[in-house]
């Protein structure tokens, strides 16, 4: 389809760039927005360009950030000696919405995956091991404020990629001693049905059956 | 869900404002934006910025133009005798791309809808009366570059409001002698089984007939 004007048409295209979006919705989003007051338009834009312009990342935990240091790595309140492991600052906000994980995180912007050129490189792996490392060092100059890491939660994908990326971190890790490597439980969902469960996962429910008075307890209602 | 920036929130709910797109899908995308090099979304940005600072519309049909008169008023090979009268700018895209009409467009900017508060005035109507009372004055200072204007089709959607509009037009140009005014032939849409279309189209389509031979001679194929 020919579009009858060359801003439009730069508009479109730079919308069907994004994921999930074909070029009818895109032009379907731009006409919208000429529709609207063009604040509207003017206030999309400006929010990309500053959201890309001014973006922080915590230098700590690697989380998308206002400041040098996010909210989660610089609030006292929280267990720093336990680190949880994502994939992306997107798994950081699901698990801070269940409202179940005191510690701190760490975000390693994606996964192993050769198919994709994605080596351990360009994680945020090797910051990893260094920030366990200076935790535990002895001559850590901060202990109160930076305590040893005592657990790492390994919380990725159960994919081919988030398999790979859990046995690297789990090998790279291995050089401290006491450090504890857990991963999620895995279950059937809360809420499915039984005879519906894939056959892998109540496998592994069953297998790693806890207490019944322990996941009363820890259902925290 | 909280987001762990202001720059993110003020993203994703400028994103999350656009029809179709919730508050998880605006995230989705802010999210992708952010792990594309950074000039994916300065170019977003700006295209939308530019488009909505320095869009045009054709003072003669109010399309989306690039200049004062769009591509299609100021391309002489045009009949400008025959206006089709269409709800928006996505309408003259659609049959634009048909290349089946050689005539001109007018732009209403919508449809007349009471409930949503939109009456004649808001809309193109009083400037389609006007342009073609203009092409047909006797004093028409431009008579080969502004022929009179012999049929206007009316070629909306049929819906209650289009029917309102297609009514309210009719009304408007009964004041000129001699002017054709058609609208869209209703029937079985091309590689639609007779089976399943609706009754009204159907009935509509064998009171409309057309002659076999005519039928295939303006398949065009």
């Amino acid at each position: 389809m020919e579009y009858p004007s060359q801003l439009l048409t730069h508009a479109v295209d730079e919308f069907a760039k994004l994921p999930g979006v074909g070029r009818k919705t895109a032009l379907r989003l731009v006409l919208h927005l000429l529709r609207q007051e063009p604040a509207r338009a003017l206030q999309l834009g400006e929010s990309l360009i500053r959201l890309r312009n001014e973006v922080k990342y915590c230098k700590v935990c690697h989380n998308i950030s206002d400041s040098d240091t996010c909210s989660i790595c610089s609030n006292p309140q929280r267990d720093a000696s336990t680190l949880c492991v994502v994939e992306n600052v997107k798994e950081v906000m699901v698990i801070e919405a269940t409202r179940q994980f005191g510690g701190l995180y760490h975000v390693l912007g994606g996964l192993i995956s050769p198919m994709d050129g994605i080596g351990p490189q360009q994680l945020q792996i090797d910051s990893l091991v260094e920030r366990i490392r200076q935790s535990r060092d002895p001559q850590n100059p901060q202990p109160m404020l930076n305590p040893p890491i005592r657990e790492v939660i390994l919380a990725l994908s159960t994919t081919m990629e988030g398999d790979t990326t859990n046995f690297y971190i789990f090998r790279k890790l291995a050089e401290f001693a006491d450090l504890k490597i857990t991963t999620l439980a895995r279950g059937v969902a809360v809420g499915d049905e039984i005879e519906y469960a894939d056959e892998i996962t109540l496998g592994k429910s069953i297998l790693n059956r806890t207490l019944f008075t322990d996941s009363f307890a820890k259902n925290g209602k």
